[in-house]
């Protein structure tokens, strides 16, 4: 599986994806699903991601670089809302593409997060189905996940509102891939960051960590820590058991 | 959606059950999840948690208490093993008397969670497939889920071993609940909680928690109060934002 969260805030947007693909457990592998659309022109900054049937995923990926090559592809979108239809609707000619009748068993689906900003515009989020239309983030939902995503919405839905500070919302979208990656062996690193911030129209603050990054590490073990402190703190109950 | 949990540590046992069913999100009831069984000479203390159809758990339970009133059921069960062995063939029965042939479309199927003490043994805890068959709790893997486990596996994982004390078990498990009921509209109040004290062969500590219940309120605040501290306390990232 794969697990993405993309959060809106009023500072900024953070993007983070793990890259473990398995077809069963014995099959194992490391791919990148986060896809970066920089433009050209300094005028808009967007983010990809991508979750599901992995070759799917990849020829959505190529197709819509091949688009941009034309002059066609995501740059050329006026608007985010146009951003997502094309997604959608390279999503669905993948599929249907590939699915024949004698493959029923086979779920080719993808489901995309797609997010930034184009000059003029806010900052939009979109999710987008397999089925090729989509849903975008508000401001009382301000963030979307795609995959493995249950073991890490507690803390979101704990921790974010859209008025979160941006480098608070990078730590809760850290520690949810945290949670999910202890939780879920489908899911692993090394994973993508990206932090976008309002109107920087700029992808430059994209990191790519692994086990072994120091600052992964500590904000790791700190909230392992509190939340054992917190732990040992609980007031006792009227059920005490002692 | 259901969500029960139970955690096997060497001072005693917790179980924890919602209690809330749902077929669509327009024919949502409350329906207990958790059956106790405390035997009648002392010397027996059995849970049953249910998860999934809600015709096949009732049947399920509804059977075993008449097999008991006939002297064949779980009281007349001479080890832990033969118990969970008749809860998975009473499930099976029902699931092969109810599915026909027209009902593929419909899932029969129901997990359940049994655990307890008979004297002469450990404490013991199994989680019994909606086919039948059954897994055991371990030292390594003390606590079993059935419904909807992710959102509230995370912080057991961070938490529990075979070597936390009691009250901390308990206290995890409602946590685990809470996290679960905030993310997930299918799961929710009043919660059953049962704590097992180990050779007490005695299932008196069994509390019914509504919403307005003072230490379960005071619980949950104190743990979001501790996450808020903890994640405002995580340390800067080399990525900072500002």
């Amino acid at each position: 599986m794969t697990y993405c969260v993309a959060i809106r805030m009023r500072e900024g947007m953070v993007f983070v994806a793990d890259s473990r693909t398995n077809a069963g457990v014995d099959h194992i592998a490391t791919f990148r699903k986060m896809h970066l659309f920089p433009g050209t022109d300094g005028n808009r900054a967007m983010v990809l991601m991508s979750a599901g049937n992995l070759a799917t995923t990849q020829s959505v990926v190529s197709l819509l670089r091949q688009l941009d090559s034309e002059g066609n592809g995501l740059n050329a979108c006026d608007s985010f809302y146009a951003a997502a239809e094309l997604v959608g609707r390279t999503a669905r000619s993948v599929v249907e593409r590939d699915a024949g009748p004698r493959q029923e068993h086979v779920d080719f689906g993808s489901s995309f997060i797609l997010g930034g900003q184009i000059r003029g515009d806010a900052m939009r989020l979109f999710h987008i189905y397999p089925e090729g239309n989509f849903i975008e983030a508000s401001e009382d939902t301000p963030y979307l996940q795609i995959g493995e995503i249950k073991y890490g919405k507690p803390i979101i839905d704990r921790v974010i509102s859209i008025d979160t500070p941006l480098d608070q919302g990078v730590k809760c979208a850290l520690i949810s891939m945290d949670s999910t990656i202890r939780s879920n062996l489908s899911v692993g690193m090394p994973l993508d960051l990206l932090i976008y911030h309002k109107n920087s129209f700029s992808l430059q603050s994209h990191y790519d960590i692994h086990d072994s990054h120091e600052g992964y590490q500590q904000l790791r073990e700190a909230w392992s820590r509190g939340l054992a402190d917190t732990f040992q703190t609980l007031p006792d109950m009227p059920w005490r058991t002692d």
